[in-house]
């Protein structure tokens, strides 16, 4: 049985850290609304399931129904030995995961801090206040905590989880890609001070199956749409 | 074995969720932080675990630890029946729980739209327009999918999962308490359109366990400092 992702078509977005997960692992998949009629099978199953999502992505095996993209990384973990066998390091695994998806909501509230229903150009301002604050405090707070734990004494392996890939390095992978296209300068500027992820990063990127991935019309680029956009003046001044 | 749960003393904030689904599954535990030396233990805590936490709450069971608020609820769900046996009814659980923490977020950033860092004092404004977004559309959106779910045709019970009670319906009960709080006006006005989640708040809020806890010392009352806050000039001017 084949995978059936539901997101929008036109954005990497969430949906981007399941797409990785399921090109990683090698597992069949159709990205629905990216087929024919994909965007009206996307609204209509927001409205039709027993277990409806309150927004994409969401991912469909057969009659079952998966949503938020840390609840679908972490059945998708479990199934593709993406993630630890034994509870404890699924939890720990799942854990790391949430504080990721936190990190990316504070993204999205760089270019919309006052509200997802208004336009960016009705909240510059706003938006300003809060990247400045954002690269300032939170990004280092964030990315000193997972530096940390990817820097543990006596630790074997150089992922996340120790020395086997999970979904948690796919996803760090992806926010690093997307805050180094959002922040360019100010990430270029920070990075230096966390090696061991920067490190990461690029061990995912050297994947096979993510580098093909990565090369194939099925990564949409980067865009304004999406969770991770570039607004120069949003970002330093000068790398 | 005693859970220790690791969280500010002073406030419900997120650890809240945790506590209601302890309270509720009758579970012995230490609020570590609110005995003696307890801000010292949660501060040290913060830095010493294996499995370390970006912030609390986290849990603790002999050498285990859990991070992330809805991951500690997966766990105890599972543990301590608060949540269904088979996995397909674990993640639409979780799934419901995920959607919650982030309708919890976008209350917390009603206050503060520009930065956790910053003081409320020095983003008034940005609240106020954050807040009337927040009233207007996005929290009758949140609402209308959880009545959705409650009102769907054929579905038997009054809970969120269906005849059984779980973490989510706890979480769920907090999260109206914590609006009624915050939006006393607004919520006045809204909470009449969505009777099957008015009816599930006092549906919780009768739980035997529930209702002695809420009554005891244990629980703290709401202030400036948490989650949900009440500042008039946020909320709207009339029932």
């Amino acid at each position: 049985m084949e995978y059936q992702l539901y997101y929008w078509p036109s954005i990497q977005g969430r949906g981007e850290f399941v797409r990785l997960a399921l090109e990683d692992a090698g597992v069949p998949y159709v990205d629905v609304a990216r087929g024919e009629g994909g965007m009206q099978k996307l609204l209509a199953a927001l409205e039709d399931e027993v277990h409806p999502s309150f927004a994409p992505p969401f991912l469909k095996l057969g009659e079952m129904t998966i949503g938020q993209t840390a609840n679908i990384l972490l059945y998708l973990g479990s199934r593709h030995g993406l993630a630890p066998r034994r509870e404890e390091g699924r939890l720990w695994a799942h854990q790391l995961q949430l504080t990721i998806a936190d990190l990316v909501n504070e993204v999205h509230d760089t270019h919309h801090p006052v509200g997802v229903s208004l336009y960016y150009e009705d909240q510059r301002k706003e938006a300003k206040r809060r990247s400045t604050e954002f690269i300032a405090n939170r990004l280092p707070k964030f990315f000193g905590y997972f530096e940390r734990i990817l820097a543990q004494p006596g630790r074997r392996g150089s992922f996340l989880l120790g020395a086997r890939v999970s979904y948690v390095d796919l996803s760090m992978f992806q926010l690093i890609e997307g805050l180094r296209y959002a922040f360019p300068h100010a990430m270029a500027r920070i990075e230096a001070d966390y090696p061991a992820l920067h490190k990461l990063h690029g061990r995912v990127a050297g994947r096979g199956n993510i580098e093909r991935y990565l090369a194939s019309p099925r990564r949409i680029p980067f865009n304004q749409e999406g969770i991770f956009r570039h607004y120069p003046e949003l970002d330093e001044a000068t790398p």
